[in-house]
Parts: C-alpha cells; sequence; structure tokens
C-alpha cells in the first residue's frame, strides 16, 4: 500500500537524519516509491537472492537478518527493531556490501520499503543520503562482530545465558518462548547441545522447563553466567 | 618520521577520493600529522586498548586486522595490503564502529600514519572525507562477513584447502611457510585439527610437509577441495 505524501514527510523526518538535506523533488520521489507492508511472524521479506529489496523501516515489530548457508545453517546477524531501519536489505544502494542476508519478520511487523534503485539513485546524487547509508551498515558492523566474538570466543553456556538474559530484558518476561530448536538457531549451535545445556541450568536451579516454554527462575545466578 | 608536504600531496591524491574536495588547509593539516613508519613483520601496530591510532596507509607490505581474546584466542577479520588504507585503527572517526581489533605487521612493512584525531576533525568538518571512512568500513564489513560464513559453514578441509589456495596465489609460491600453530591462528581452529588435516591431505598426495613448510604438489586436487 502507498503512503500519502503529508504522511511520509511526516514520518521521513523522523527516520532520516538526511531528510533536511534533500531537494523536494527527491522527498517526493522517495515518498511516491514508498510501500507500507503488514508481515505475519515468520514471513520471509527480503530472500538472499533479492539484489535490490530497498530500505527497511521498521514501524513496529521486529526483524531478524541472517546468513543462510546451502545446507540451511543459519547465523543470525543482527535485529531491527522499533524504530530502526534496515539497509543491509538494499545492496544496490551500498556497493560495498558484497554479501547476502535473508531477512525474515521475527514477530508480527509493520514496515515501509523504500524501493531500492529509487534509494539508490536519490544516494548517487545527494552525499547526506549515502552517509547515512554507509553509516548505517557500519553499526551493523559492529552488531556482527559481537556475535562473531560469541561464537568464537565464548563457551555455551555463556552463550545461552546471555542470549537467555537479553530475551528477557528484550520481552520484559522471565517466560521465554521458545524452542531448544529456535535457540539453536539464534546462537549458531547445534540443538543437541543446546538442549543439554538447558538440563544442566535447569539441574543448576536457573531455570525451569516445560512445555510453556524456559522459565528464568533465578536472575542472579544467569546474570553471574553472562559476566 | 614526518613527510614532506609537496611528497605528501603527490601521495594523498592516489590513496585518498576525498583529496579534491579539501581545503588546502585541510591538505596541510592531514599531511602535517602524517608519519612515516616501517614496522618488522610481527611488530604490534595498534593493540586492543589503543582507542584511536589513526588511519593506516599501506605503502609496502601486508597488515592483519584481528580479533583477541581474554585467553589470547584470535579471529583474522581482514588483511591491508600495498595500496589500502585501514581505518578500524581509528575508531574516533567512525563512531559506529565499537568494536577494538589489534593489528600488527604480517610482513615487514612501510606505512604512513594519520593522526587519528586530526583525521576525526576533518572528517567531521568535511563529509566527504567521513563518506570515505565510513566506505572503507563498509568494505570491510564484506571481508568479515565472509570469514565468518567461512568458519562457521565450512568443514575444516575446505577451510584448510581454501587458506593454502590463498596463500600459495598471494605469494606465488607452492611452499606455504608457516607452522600448523599459525595457520590454526588464521582460520580459527586448533592446531592439533589442523595437523590432522593436514596429515590427510599429505596421506591424499595434495601437499608434503617437511621442515620447511607445507609444499603443495597437487594443485588441481587442491583446487577441488576450495569449490
Amino acid at each position: 500500500m502507498a503512503i500519502e505524501l503529508s504522511q511520509c514527510k511526516l514520518v521521513y523526518r523522523k527516520y532520516f537524519s538526511f531528510w533536511d538535506k534533500l531537494s523536494d523533488g527527491q522527498k517526493e520521489l522517495l515518498c511516491a516509491n514508498t510501500r507500507s507492508v503488514s508481515y505475519k511472524k515468520g514471513t520471509n521479506i527480503h530472500g538472499a537472492e533479492d539484489s535490490c529489496t530497498g530500505a527497511i523501516i521498521v514501524v513496529s515489530g521486529c526483524l531478524r537478518a541472517y546468513l543462510l548457508s546451502e545446507n540451511g545453517k543459519e547465523i543470525t546477524l543482527c535485529r531491527f527493531k522499533t524504530g530502526e531501519v534496515c539497509m543491509l536489505s538494499a545492496s544496490c544502494v551500498l556497493e560495498s556490501i558484497t554479501f547476502d542476508v535473508v531477512i525474515d519478520a521475527e514477530e508480527d511487523s509493520e514496515v515501509y520499503i523504500v524501493r531500492g534503485d529509487v534509494m539508490a539513485k536519490v544516494s548517487k546524487e545527494n552525499i547526506y543520503v549515502e552517509n547515512y547509508a554507509l553509516d548505517n551498515a557500519v553499526k551493523r558492523f559492529s552488531d556482527v562482530v559481537w556475535v562473531m566474538q560469541q561464537i568464537m570466543f565464548l563457551s555455551l553456556d555463556k552463550r545461552i545465558a546471555v542470549f537467555l538474559w537479553d530475551e528477557m530484558v528484550r520481552t520484559d518476561s522471565t517466560v521465554i518462548k521458545l524452542t531448544h530448536e529456535q535457540i539453536a538457531k539464534y546462537i549458531s549451535s547445534a540443538r543437541e547441545a543446546v538442549t543439554r545445556m538447558l538440563r544442566y541450568l535447569a539441574s543448576e536451579g536457573i531455570v525451569e522447563l516445560s512445555r510453556k516454554g524456559i522459565t528464568i527462575i533465578d536472575k542472579e545466578k544467569l546474570r553471574a553466567l553472562t559476566v
């Protein structure tokens, strides 16, 4: 669904730091090529084969960007939450980005999508737009290095503890409603290893495992594992 | 050692795409704050604790940027070769870079170092400089994702084969003069696992192991393992 020009101008001032540096023509071009889309939890938004979906503005919900191997293995690179803008789905804007990511809606999400080729055109004309796109990507660079450090340097107990802690804070709930399979995907480990470690954490009285998910029962002990 | 202004201006036009967008004052400021330094192979140039060494221009040689864990584990992120510029050592210029890398001279290297705080000042004044710095970092983002894919998605035989092949091409020699320990560091694996795999490759007639290093004797078979 296209969005109205007046609403678009109001919205974009909030998301795009370059907005005031655009000509009126450029503003109208971006707005005219913006769609408002709703995605159900779990829907794929951008595939590894899609060259340039465009800039995705998360109005509400949460997106997950990940690498996908030929045999289906995943590495979560980063998440885009309410108010954030994803440029990794706009590789035609950022020629230095040579890898392909997959982006799914991790929760029910409302997004605006600015067409990639239009964004690329404006970015070529206006250095402030290019600058924004690059800065947006570099921020994610830091996220990805963090993920890499987690995977390579941390032991599995620490990785799971950090993940559970972050989930608890993010969802503001001590009940983590995820399967072991899902957790394994998020932290790039194997399902069996995650199950084993969760059982260990349960035996230590840190979590409780049940059909409804993983309940954190000793926050202090969990916290201690994350540092 | 400081470098002469006239020489600096000549050199910088080649390395910095933003050069013609600078004021005369900015050009002089950058040149006045440039040092020419020689590093012996293996020397540390930038430590994880150093906040802002500056932009490092590789006049000759090769630098290696890596992450270092508390217990000494390393992950090689990328290399900077002759003619390339490293901005990961200038985190004060790039505020979105929140991780710390260590940078060593991997070969005897001649570099120019532009002081970080001076580079940051000019970058704040001139969007073309900021744009250059961001673009330089985003290129490395792609390198790092590639490394991550190698580590997470490829089996060890493939990783070692890719590494040996790249080393052969890079050094233009079929003799790889590295210890198993060094190779393990480069590909972020364990020394024992590398030794086991190299013995396997030797038994397959792909390489020959000796005191002088690893000699590639069947390029075709090695190549087949990399794809």
